[in-house]
C-alpha cells in the first residue's frame, strides 16, 4: 500500500448504525467516541472517520477518504467520479428501495411533472431535480429546503415537493400525493480512483467487499441438513431447482447419502415439505454468520 | 384449494405472543397492526385474523376460519365439532400443561366433589363444569364468574371454583384448596372440517403444522458433531441409547468417522463427558432453527 | 460419591452474574432467590450455596463447600488448602488478567517499592501485603482499607495503597500512579482436598469443568465449512498453519473434499480471503454453543 | 358502626391505577398484593376488594361491599338499586365521558338504528342494547361479544355492533361509522343502601367523597396571590366576575391589599394578563394538592 | 384581531422539547402529532406550525407566522427584519448562552483571526461568518458545511471553523482551539412587524410573553413565609438588601407580622440561618408555578 | 474559618442516594464523577469527599473531614470520639430504624443470649459484638464474616449472628429467628470535635444541619390553609389539639379570619372533616420544600 493505512468514511446519521453492525458482522468492531468523529476500528490497516451520507462521495472522490459508503442519490447529486465496489442491500423491515418523489398537495390540480411548468418546487436534492426538469424540458423554480419539505406544500409555500421516501406513509399522512418517481437508490460501497488502482489498497478493499457481502447474504440464508437415500439423489437436483451446488457426502450407510445446502430463509417453509415427501430424513436447519 | 387463501384464526390475548413468535422461527411473519384485527402474514395463500382463544374453535368450525390455535379447554366448551390437527407444547418455563382445578376454602370442610352437593360453583367454563358434575351425579349451581373468581370464594359468594392454573400459585396465595383436576388443556392447531377435506388446503395445513413443530422440537435441541475412531463405532451405538440414528460420515483419514447428532440440550452435560471418555475428539456443540 | 451432592460455592457479588451466564453455556440453570443464599440448580446431584469470593476459598478448604469458583487472589490471601482444579478466563471487554497494583500519588516521589520504607500502605488485602513487602525487606506500616482506597492516597491518609485494577482507568481517574505489579490474578475452580479424593466426586468436578471450558472456549470461536478441490488439501495444510486438524470428508464428487475447522473469530476476516484464493468454495461461518 | 370495618370495592382492570392514585392524592395507601384481590389499605376502618367493574354494582347493592367505585353503564345493565354517591370525574387526556356507541360498516346502507330492524348486533352489554331497541320497537337480534368486538363487523359475523369509545379512534381505524349514540358512562362512587342508612359508615361514605373530589378538583386548580392598590378592590369584583370569594387580607402598607384566590389551572393564562392591567403586582402561582 | 387566530412557529429540533414545556408551564398544551407538521394548541386563538430554527425568522419576516421562537444567531444570519420580543433564558445546566466560535486545530500556528489571512473556512453560519470577515478586513474563503464541521479541520479540509457551543466539550475532544467568540447567541421571541402593529394581536403576543416569563422566573425561585416580631421589621429591611418588596401582613397577635417572600432558590441556604437568628419562626419553603 | 473549607464526608454505598437527595433538598447539589472520589458541591466553602460509612466516624476523629454522615452502629463500633449533631431520619417506607440483631436457626434450641455460652457468632460488627457479650459475661467466640452473614448459620459454620435489619425479611427468608436485639441505629450527622470548636465551622455545619433538618420535616409535612369564622377560633384552639401555634390572620371582612397551619399529611384525612364540621371553609392543601 502506498500509505500505511486505508481511510474509510463511516456515514453519519440514518445509516450509521446499520453501518456499524454490518462491519461487527463482518468482523471489524468499530467504536464510536462521544463528540469525536473519528472511531476506532480494530485493524491497524485501516482509519475511521464518521462523514455526512451526503458529502461522502465528494471525500472518496477528493482522495480525503479512499473508501466510504453512502447512498446512490447523494453520488448522483455531487456528481462524483468514484468506482461503485458494489450494491450493499441492508435488511431492512420494507426491503424496498428508497425513492425519490416528486409531491403535490392531494387536492391539487398537477397530475403530472409537466403541470408544474412555471410551478415552486422544494427539495434537498436540488442539482438533481433540476437536471431532471430540464431533462424533461419543464421550466420550474427548484429552491432548497432545510426539511419538513412535505409542510411547504401544504403552507401553500411551493406546489411541488422533490423528496425521499421508502413507505410513501409520512407523505400521505401529510396529505400529500405522489405524481413521480424520480430515482431509486440504495447503499454503496464506493472507492477512490487511485486507491482502487493501487494494488494493496483494491486488495483490502475487495477483501472488505467480500466480507461484507458475506454478512449480508448469511442475514437471509440458513443452513439445511439432510439424509437422503442414494437413489433419490439424481432426481431431487432434477426437480429442484433451488437447489443448486449442494454439498453431497456419502454416509457410511452405503444407501444414504448426507446432503447440505444453503438456503433462503424465506424459502425453507416451501422447501422442508417438498424434501420430506422426496424422502428425506433427519432435516435441521441451522443459523448462519457468514455465507461467501 | 377451492378459495384463494388459507383463512387462519390467530388467539388475541395470553397466547397471542407466543404464537407470533412461534409462526416467525417455522417461516412465517405475522404483523400485528394497531388497533385493526387483521395481521399481515408475509405469505400470499393465507389470511390472518385475531379472535379470542374462547371463540376460536366456533370460528373454525363454522368456517370464518379454515385452521386456528386454542385451547384444548374452550375446543370441549363449545363442542366444537373441528378436527384435531396436533398438540403445540410451547415451551414454557414450567413445562406442565394448564389444568381447570376445583378449589374450595382452605378451611373449608369440603375434601371431594361429591361434598360439594347443594353447593353454588363459579366459573369461566360454565359448560363444561356443568356437564362435569351431571356426570358424577352431584347437583351443583353453577354460575358465570367474569373474572377474579377465586375472590369469590373467599368473599363466600359462592362455595367452590373451577379455575385454570398452570403452578397453583394464584389458588394458593388466595387460601384455596384443590380438590380435583377436571381437564388438562394444552394449545391445539385445529382445522375446518370442509377445509380439511379440501386437498389443497389440508396439504397447506400439514405443510404449517410440520414447520410449527420443527421450531418447538429446536428450541429444547442442540447439535452434536464430533470425530471418532472407526473402532469405537459400533460399541458407541451399543453403549449410548440415546444415540438413535447418528449420522455418520467417512473422513478422509480412514481410520475415523465423523458422527452428528441432534440431541436434547439438557442432555449434553452428561453426554459429553461419556463420549470423551469414548475416544470422541474436536466435539462441537451448535444451535438449530428447525429439527423435522 | 460419599455424600449424596456436590455442594458448590457460587461468587456473590461481582462474579456473580458471569458465573450464572457461563453455567448456563455449560448447561446448567442456576436460579436465584430473591433474600435466600441458596439458590436452586437443575441438577439433583448438585446443591448451590451463595458465598463472597473473599471467604470462598476458606469454605471450600474447610470441607463447607466441595467446589467452589473465586478470584486466585483471594486464594493466596486467605493460604487456602485447595485444589486449584483450571483456570476460568471470562470474556471480558479487556481480555486481560486483573491484576493488584501498588500505587502512589502522580506527583510523590516515590518511584519503587523500595521508596516507600517507614511509608503507610492501605489495601483491602492485608496478609498478601504483608508479605510482599517483608519478602523484599522493606518496613512499611499495613493497614485494611474498606474500599474507597484511591481517596486515601489523595488525601494523604496513607502514601501508598494497594489495590486491584483491570485497565488502570479508575486509578488515574484519581491522579495516581503505579509503580508496582504484585499479583495477577483470574477466577479459578477450586476443590476440596477431600472431595478430589473422592473418584466420584473428581469425576462430576471434571465433567463440570470441561463443561465450563467448552463453553468458554466457544465464546470466541466459529465453525468454517467450505468445499476444497482434492489437490489443494496437502497445500493447504502446508501454507495455512492456523488450520492445525480440519475435518476432512469425501464429496460425492471425487474431485471435492469437504473441510471443516473451528477458528477464532477474530481471525474469520483475515482467513476468508486466503480461502477463496485458494480455490475454496462455498464457505460459511456459523456460530458454536461449545467446543471440547 | 354497626360492623367493625367499611368494606371498600376497587375496580380492578381500566379503572384500578387512576382509582390507585387519586385515594393517594385523598390520603390513602392501598397497596396491591401479586395475585390476590385484596390489597391493604393504611387505615384500620376499611377493608378493601378488587372487583371487575362490570360486577361491582351487584356486589355494592347485595351488601358484599359498603361501597365501591364502576361505571354508570354498568350500575345500569345490572339494574343494580345502590345509592349514588357522586360524580367521579377522573383526569383524563381527552375530558370526555366514554359513550357507547352504535356502529355499523363504514360501506354499509345503515344510516339510523332503526334501519337495522331484523338484523343482528353483538355487544358486550347485552341487556341494556335489548332494552334500547325495544324501547325504540326495533326488532334485532342481540348476541354477546368477548371482546375485538369491531372485527365482528368486519368480517360480516353482525350487522352492527354496541361498543364503548372515548375518542372514535379505534371505531376509524376498522372503517367503521357511528350511527347513534346510546349511553354516556363517567366512574361513580356507589353505596349499598343498607350502609348509607348506618350513621357511622354514611359518615366515613361523606368524608371518603369529600377528600375524593377535594384531591379531584386540585388537579386542575392551581393558587393566585397578589398585591392590590386598596382602591381597585372593589372593581375588581365587579369587573372579573371568576374571582367569587378571593381571600383578602390587610397588609401592613395601608395602600395595598394581599388577595388570594383559587382558580383552574386553564383560565390563568387569560387572568394574569388581566390582573395586570388592573394593577396587581407581585403575582405567584402555586401548586395545590387538595381544594375542598 | 385583523384575522381569527396567530400563527406561532414552533422550532423543530433542538429546542423542540424545552420550547413545549415551557409552554405548558405558561399555561398552554402544544401536542405533535406523529408524522405531522402542525401541533395541536388548546387556544382557539393560536394555530401551530412546526418550522426549523434556521428558518423560523424567514417565516416570520414574510408573515407566514405571525410570532415564533429561534435563536438570535439564525435571525442574524438571515438579516430577518422582526420584532424582537423578548430574550428567553432558558434553564439549562450551563445557564451560559451559546456561542459561535472560530476554531482552529490546536497544533497549527494560528493565533489571531487575521492570522486566517487567504485561508479557508467552514460553517453552517455563512453569511454571519463572511460579514464578520469582511468587516475585520480579512480575506478569507468561506465554505458551507453540512455538519460534522469540526472533523473538516482535523482533515485539513479547511484551516478554520465557525460553530457553535455551549461548554467547549466537543471542541476540545476533536482537538481544536477557540481563537475568537463571533457571537453569543440565545433564543428570542420575534414578530411579524405587522403582526405587531395589530393591536389584538400585539396584545396576545405580550400576554404570551408574559406568561412565558412568568414560568421560566418560577423555576429558579420559591416561597418563603415566616412569622416576624413586629419590632424587627424595620431591621429587617435595613439588613436584608435581599429582601426587596416583601409582602407583610398584620397576625390576630400584635405583636407579629406574617412576612412573606419569593426568592431565588439558592439563595435560601444561606437566608433562613440568618432570618432565625433574626427571630423568624414557622419559616415555610414552598414551590412555584409562575411569578409574574 | 480557620482554614478556607469545611471538609464533608458522604457515605459511598447504601445511604449514597438518599445522601444526595437530602442535600439537594435542603439546597446543595452535590455531583458524583465516575472513578473519582471528590464529589463537585455548588459552594464554595465546601469540599466533599466519598468515604464508607464504615470508616467515616474515624475519619472524622482524626480531622480528615470535619463533617460527615454514618450510622450510630460505626461510630459505636470504631469507638469514635466525635461531636454528634443530630440525628437525621431519612424518610423510609418503613419509617423504622434499623436495628443489629442476634439469630439463630429457626430450629434452634437457643433462646436467649446467655444459651449460646461456648458457641461461635458471626458477625460485620466485630468489636460492639465482643463487648456486648462480655458485659453479660457470656463466652462466645466471635469472627468476622464478609457477607451472606444469614447463610453462615443455615449452614451451620457458626451457631448464631449479629446482623443489621429493618424489617426482618431477610432473616425470616433464610429461616432464622431472632433472639435480641443488640442496638437501634439511625444516621447521625456528626463534627470533628476541632471543628466544632471553630465558631466559623460550627456556625456553618449548625446551619447545614438547620436546612437537612428543615427538608426532612418537609417530606412528611403539608400546607392547610383556610378561612374560619372569628367567633369559631378560640374553640378550634381548645377542641384540636393537634393545631398548635396557628398563623391567624384578619381578613377584610371583619367576620372571618384566615387560619394557616403546618401538619402531618397524614393527619389530613382526618382533620378536614372536622374542620369542615367547625365551619371552616376556602380549605387547601398545597406542598412544601422545607419546614423551619
Amino acid at each position: 500500500m502506498s500509505e500505511q493505512f486505508l481511510r474509510l468514511g463511516v456515514p453519519k446519521g440514518s445509516l450509521q448504525d446499520a453501518t456499524l453492525k454490518l462491519f461487527a458482522k463482518a468482523g471489524w468492531k468499530i467504536k464510536l467516541h462521544n463528540r469525536n468523529y473519528f472511531p476506532d476500528i480494530d485493524d491497524d490497516r485501516i482509519k475511521c472517520s464518521l462523514a455526512r451520507a451526503q458529502e461522502m462521495s465528494m471525500y472518496v472522490e477528493n482522495g480525503t477518504f479512499d473508501v466510504g459508503l453512502t447512498g446512490m442519490d447523494w453520488i448522483k447529486e455531487n456528481k462524483s467520479d468514484v468506482v461503485i465496489v458494489d450494491d450493499l442491500i441492508y435488511s431492512k423491515v420494507s426491503n424496498r428501495k428508497a425513492r425519490w418523489v416528486l409531491c403535490v398537495k392531494g387536492d391539487s390540480p398537477y397530475k403530472r411533472p409537466e403541470d408544474l411548468e412555471g410551478k415552486k418546487v422544494a427539495t434537498e436534492l436540488m442539482g438533481f431535480t433540476k437536471e431532471y426538469f430540464a431533462s424533461q424540458n419543464i421550466n420550474v423554480d427548484v429552491s432548497f429546503s432545510w426539511g419538513t419539505t412535505e409542510a411547504k406544500v401544504v403552507e401553500d409555500l411551493c406546489d411541488a415537493i422533490v423528496e425521499i421516501t421508502e413507505t410513501g406513509t409520512t407523505i400521505r399522512a401529510n396529505g400529500l400525493r405522489i405524481i413521480a418517481e424520480l430515482m431509486q437508490t440504495n447503499t454503496q460501497l464506493i472507492a477512490n480512483k487511485d486507491a482502487w488502482e493501487d494494488p494493496k489498497k483494491r486488495k483490502l478493499i475487495t477483501e472488505i467487499n467480500m466480507l461484507l457481502q458475506g454478512a449480508l447474504k448469511a442475514e437471509k440464508m440458513v443452513g439445511l441438513k439432510m439424509n437422503l437415500p442414494k437413489e433419490k439423489l439424481a432426481d431431487l437436483n432434477g426437480s429442484l431447482p433451488s437447489l443448486n451446488s449442494p454439498t453431497v457426502a456419502e454416509l457410511q450407510d452405503p444407501n444414504w447419502l448426507s446432503v447440505e445446502i444453503m438456503v433462503e430463509e424465506m424459502v425453507v417453509r416451501d422447501l422442508i415439505p417438498r424434501l420430506v415427501e422426496f424422502g428425506a430424513e433427519g432435516i435441521i436447519e441451522y443459523p448462519l454468520n457468514k455465507v461467501i
